[in-house]
């Protein structure tokens, strides 16, 4: 074998472009595999949960919040398929690890689980925005997109602010469980960063030297930590 | 108080006009309001089932038929309001019979709880289908399109069938859970039938007499049992 025929050769500059472009779309369909599998799972959790609901209301209102997700879900499985991707192949690869995180943060009631949807999704979200920002423009507006759909944030906040006014013992738990939920969402993004193929996408702008891999994984975190204590905030909890 | 106050009183027209438009109100409202809590019910319970999917295809599929049923509850709530009707008090006399009639018939697997869904979706179609086509136009024509929407009971027969022909052994297991399922629904809407105004609506075309009201539930009810065993066939089960 020459190394004019190894495509990983830079020289071979069709063949490199091709090789970069599959790399790419393996890339994508990881980054929509997780994506997807996190809304389906996200969808099932939020509707059972719903009805423990205290209120007619909030069943009526977590269902909504659920079929959204679903609707999410609908929507990047569409894309994988319109690239030609089976959309259970690119969800298998992150079904264990999404169902052990679950597992680890089983809520002990409702407001548990209204918290644990509220600080997730928006962990989820905020990841999956960094990363998107860095991809093609396609990728990039389908998830401004979503964004933009998703109010769920604020139903959750209004929800949850309502519930520790009204009992607030309530706090000093939910300060505790926001505070697991966001080492265990942390550490899940970052298994998910380091697992797959996602950080050649994430740090392509950079290079793949080790140093900056790590700062980069650092930066990120410490941003989504940031954003996730200006939440708690609002609920009036420390994070 | 003479009679000429007296509201019930057929010889104030513009009263007794007045008097059945409100009863024809209070029978809508009792109508919707048990369809739309049967309908959030059914999207909670089918997608806290689909986690148990043998599948991810599974999964997807129950998922988007769940999101339906939250699609129905929508329509149907939205109907309601427009009624100037509250949904939540429409739909809490009948939260716990609904909440009864679940907890008698808890799926032991995931094959149950799809047949629970095929018997029981269809019976309660069936039955409001009977309802609704004796009832003002616009209430007809909501029901129509509900069931012209409705291509759940094909996907759930399709996936049952399958089901069945790869593993024999369930088929004695789902044709006894069918027998449970319709006698239990049977009941249930002989129930909701007898407590609530339903029956004047079903029957005001045949007068208030008990002789007729008893003949018409019966002619109901074995319409819904033929129709379910024409269902049971399809699946190879006898009813």
């Amino acid at each position: 074998m020459t190394n004019g025929h190894h495509s990983d050769h830079p020289a071979a500059s069709g063949a490199a472009a091709q090789h970069s472009g599959d790399t790419y779309q393996r890339f994508l369909t990881d980054f929509f595999g997780v994506i997807a599998y996190g809304e389906l799972s996200a969808f099932e959790r939020m509707s059972s949960d719903a009805r423990f609901s205290p209120t007619l209301h909030d069943r009526a209102t977590l269902g909504r919040l659920a079929v959204q997700e679903y609707a999410h879900f609908e929507l990047i499985t569409a894309r994988l398929s319109a690239m030609g991707v089976d959309p259970e192949e690119a969800m298998r690869p992150f079904q264990a690890s999404v169902d052990a995180f679950h597992d680890r943060t089983r809520p002990a009631d409702w407001y548990e689980s209204l918290m644990k949807s509220f600080v997730t999704d928006a962990i989820s979200d905020d990841f999956y925005q960094a990363v998107a920002s860095r991809l093609d423009a396609e990728t990039n507006s389908l998830f401004q997109g979503l964004k933009a759909a998703e109010q769920s944030g604020e139903i959750l906040l209004g929800r949850l602010r309502e519930a520790l006014a009204d009992d607030p013992r309530l706090a000093s738990r939910l300060a505790l469980w926001g505070r697991r939920l966001v080492g265990e969402a942390l550490t899940q993004a970052q298994r998910v960063l380091m697992e797959r193929a996602f950080l050649g996408g994430l740090l392509d702008d950079q290079g793949p030297d080790a140093g900056s891999v790590d700062a980069k994984v650092k930066s990120l975190t410490a941003q989504l930590t940031r954003n996730h204590s200006k939440r708690m905030s609002l609920l009036g909890l420390t994070a």
